[in-house]
């Protein structure tokens, strides 16, 4: 009865919190981001500048913010669960792999965020920063299980390797190359760390 | 005889933005990149304002802006300058093998920029926004070349591996790992488009 509850609750945050992301895009896009305010976001989703607050500490959080919190801790507990004796390449790409997004909702506001940044190019070091944030994490991961600095050429490159592929493969599927996302990706990550193949 | 004048008010000007760059880096390792003022650059190069402002546009301009602006216009020049019928991936490889950064002056500025980025995290967007331009640059090159849209996995592949080695070799070197700059970069580049070998 207690679980229901706290289920019940956890949803309902879940549901307030992609209204005020949907409310968000969609204004960025319409009105420009710099144009669109936190008060016209929180009125768009029907909730308070307070609750805003509760989800987001600012307008540029909602544009990725959530995105790099949510994805970066469920990143970091996956690798963290592999095996030690792993290769850690391999921890790497199976964790990427499982963590492919394929929810058609979580699709369609990625694409909604990507071509907000083709359209107001200024937004792109919010995205480059988030990407970075990945990296970083990729690479500290990859040098402790290699028991390697984390400035070392081998957890840097694994790890830009894995960030390369994910911006390749979003910038290809945002714009509407052939393939899903999951797809575009899992071959990036593969040519990046086994060899580039030339085009067909 | 006007070239030789010419010749010398280039030098002039190269010397005034070296010592703006110079200044600027000190003051922002020493007070703060955010407590450093435009007018405490130009005072500590011994130049007013209003020539600052001949130089770069912002404070953040002097951070990476010069290296961008004239980075990427070179690369352009030495891009289109290959030949036609060349293996792009070749021509992106050659060209940058032929700008790798020896001169001592310039690669201790680097240096100092970075040092600046370990130590004021919040920077980063700065870099990543230069290196993000340089990869498009590339990225547009290789298209081009193999008659591709930008948003081929392809180009998108190969401009984001020499990106990607920038970037590693960049980290690695600023934190003391052996071996230069260069032999960094061409080996994370060679790894990238050729397979990442596992650590010795």
């Amino acid at each position: 009865m207690v679980g229901q509850v706290i289920n019940r609750r956890e949803q309902q945050k879940q549901h307030t919190r992609v209204a005020l992301e949907d409310a968000a895009l969609r204004l960025f896009a319409h009105n420009g981001y710099e144009q669109t305010t936190v008060e016209e976001i929180a009125a768009a989703a029907g909730v308070s500048m307070r609750t805003f607050f509760r989800y987001f500490s600012s307008k540029q959080h909602v544009l990725f913010g959530d995105v790099a919190h949510h994805r970066v801790g469920l990143l970091r507990a996956a690798l963290q669960s592999r095996p030690v004796g792993e290769d850690p390449l391999d921890s790497v790409r199976i964790v990427l792999d499982e963590s492919d997004i394929t929810d058609p909702d979580e699709l369609a506001q990625i694409r909604a965020r990507l071509q907000l940044l083709f359209d107001q190019p200024q937004l792109i070091g919010t995205y480059l920063t988030v990407s970075h944030e990945l990296r970083q994490l990729i690479c500290e991961f990859v040098a402790q299980r290699c028991g390697l600095p984390p400035v070392h050429p081998y957890p840097l490159l694994v790890s830009a390797a894995a960030q390369a592929a994910w911006d390749a493969a979003l910038w290809a599927w945002a714009a509407g190359v052939d393939g899903d996302l999951s797809r575009l990706r899992r071959a990036g990550f593969a040519e990046l760390t086994m060899g580039i193949r030339p085009p067909a």
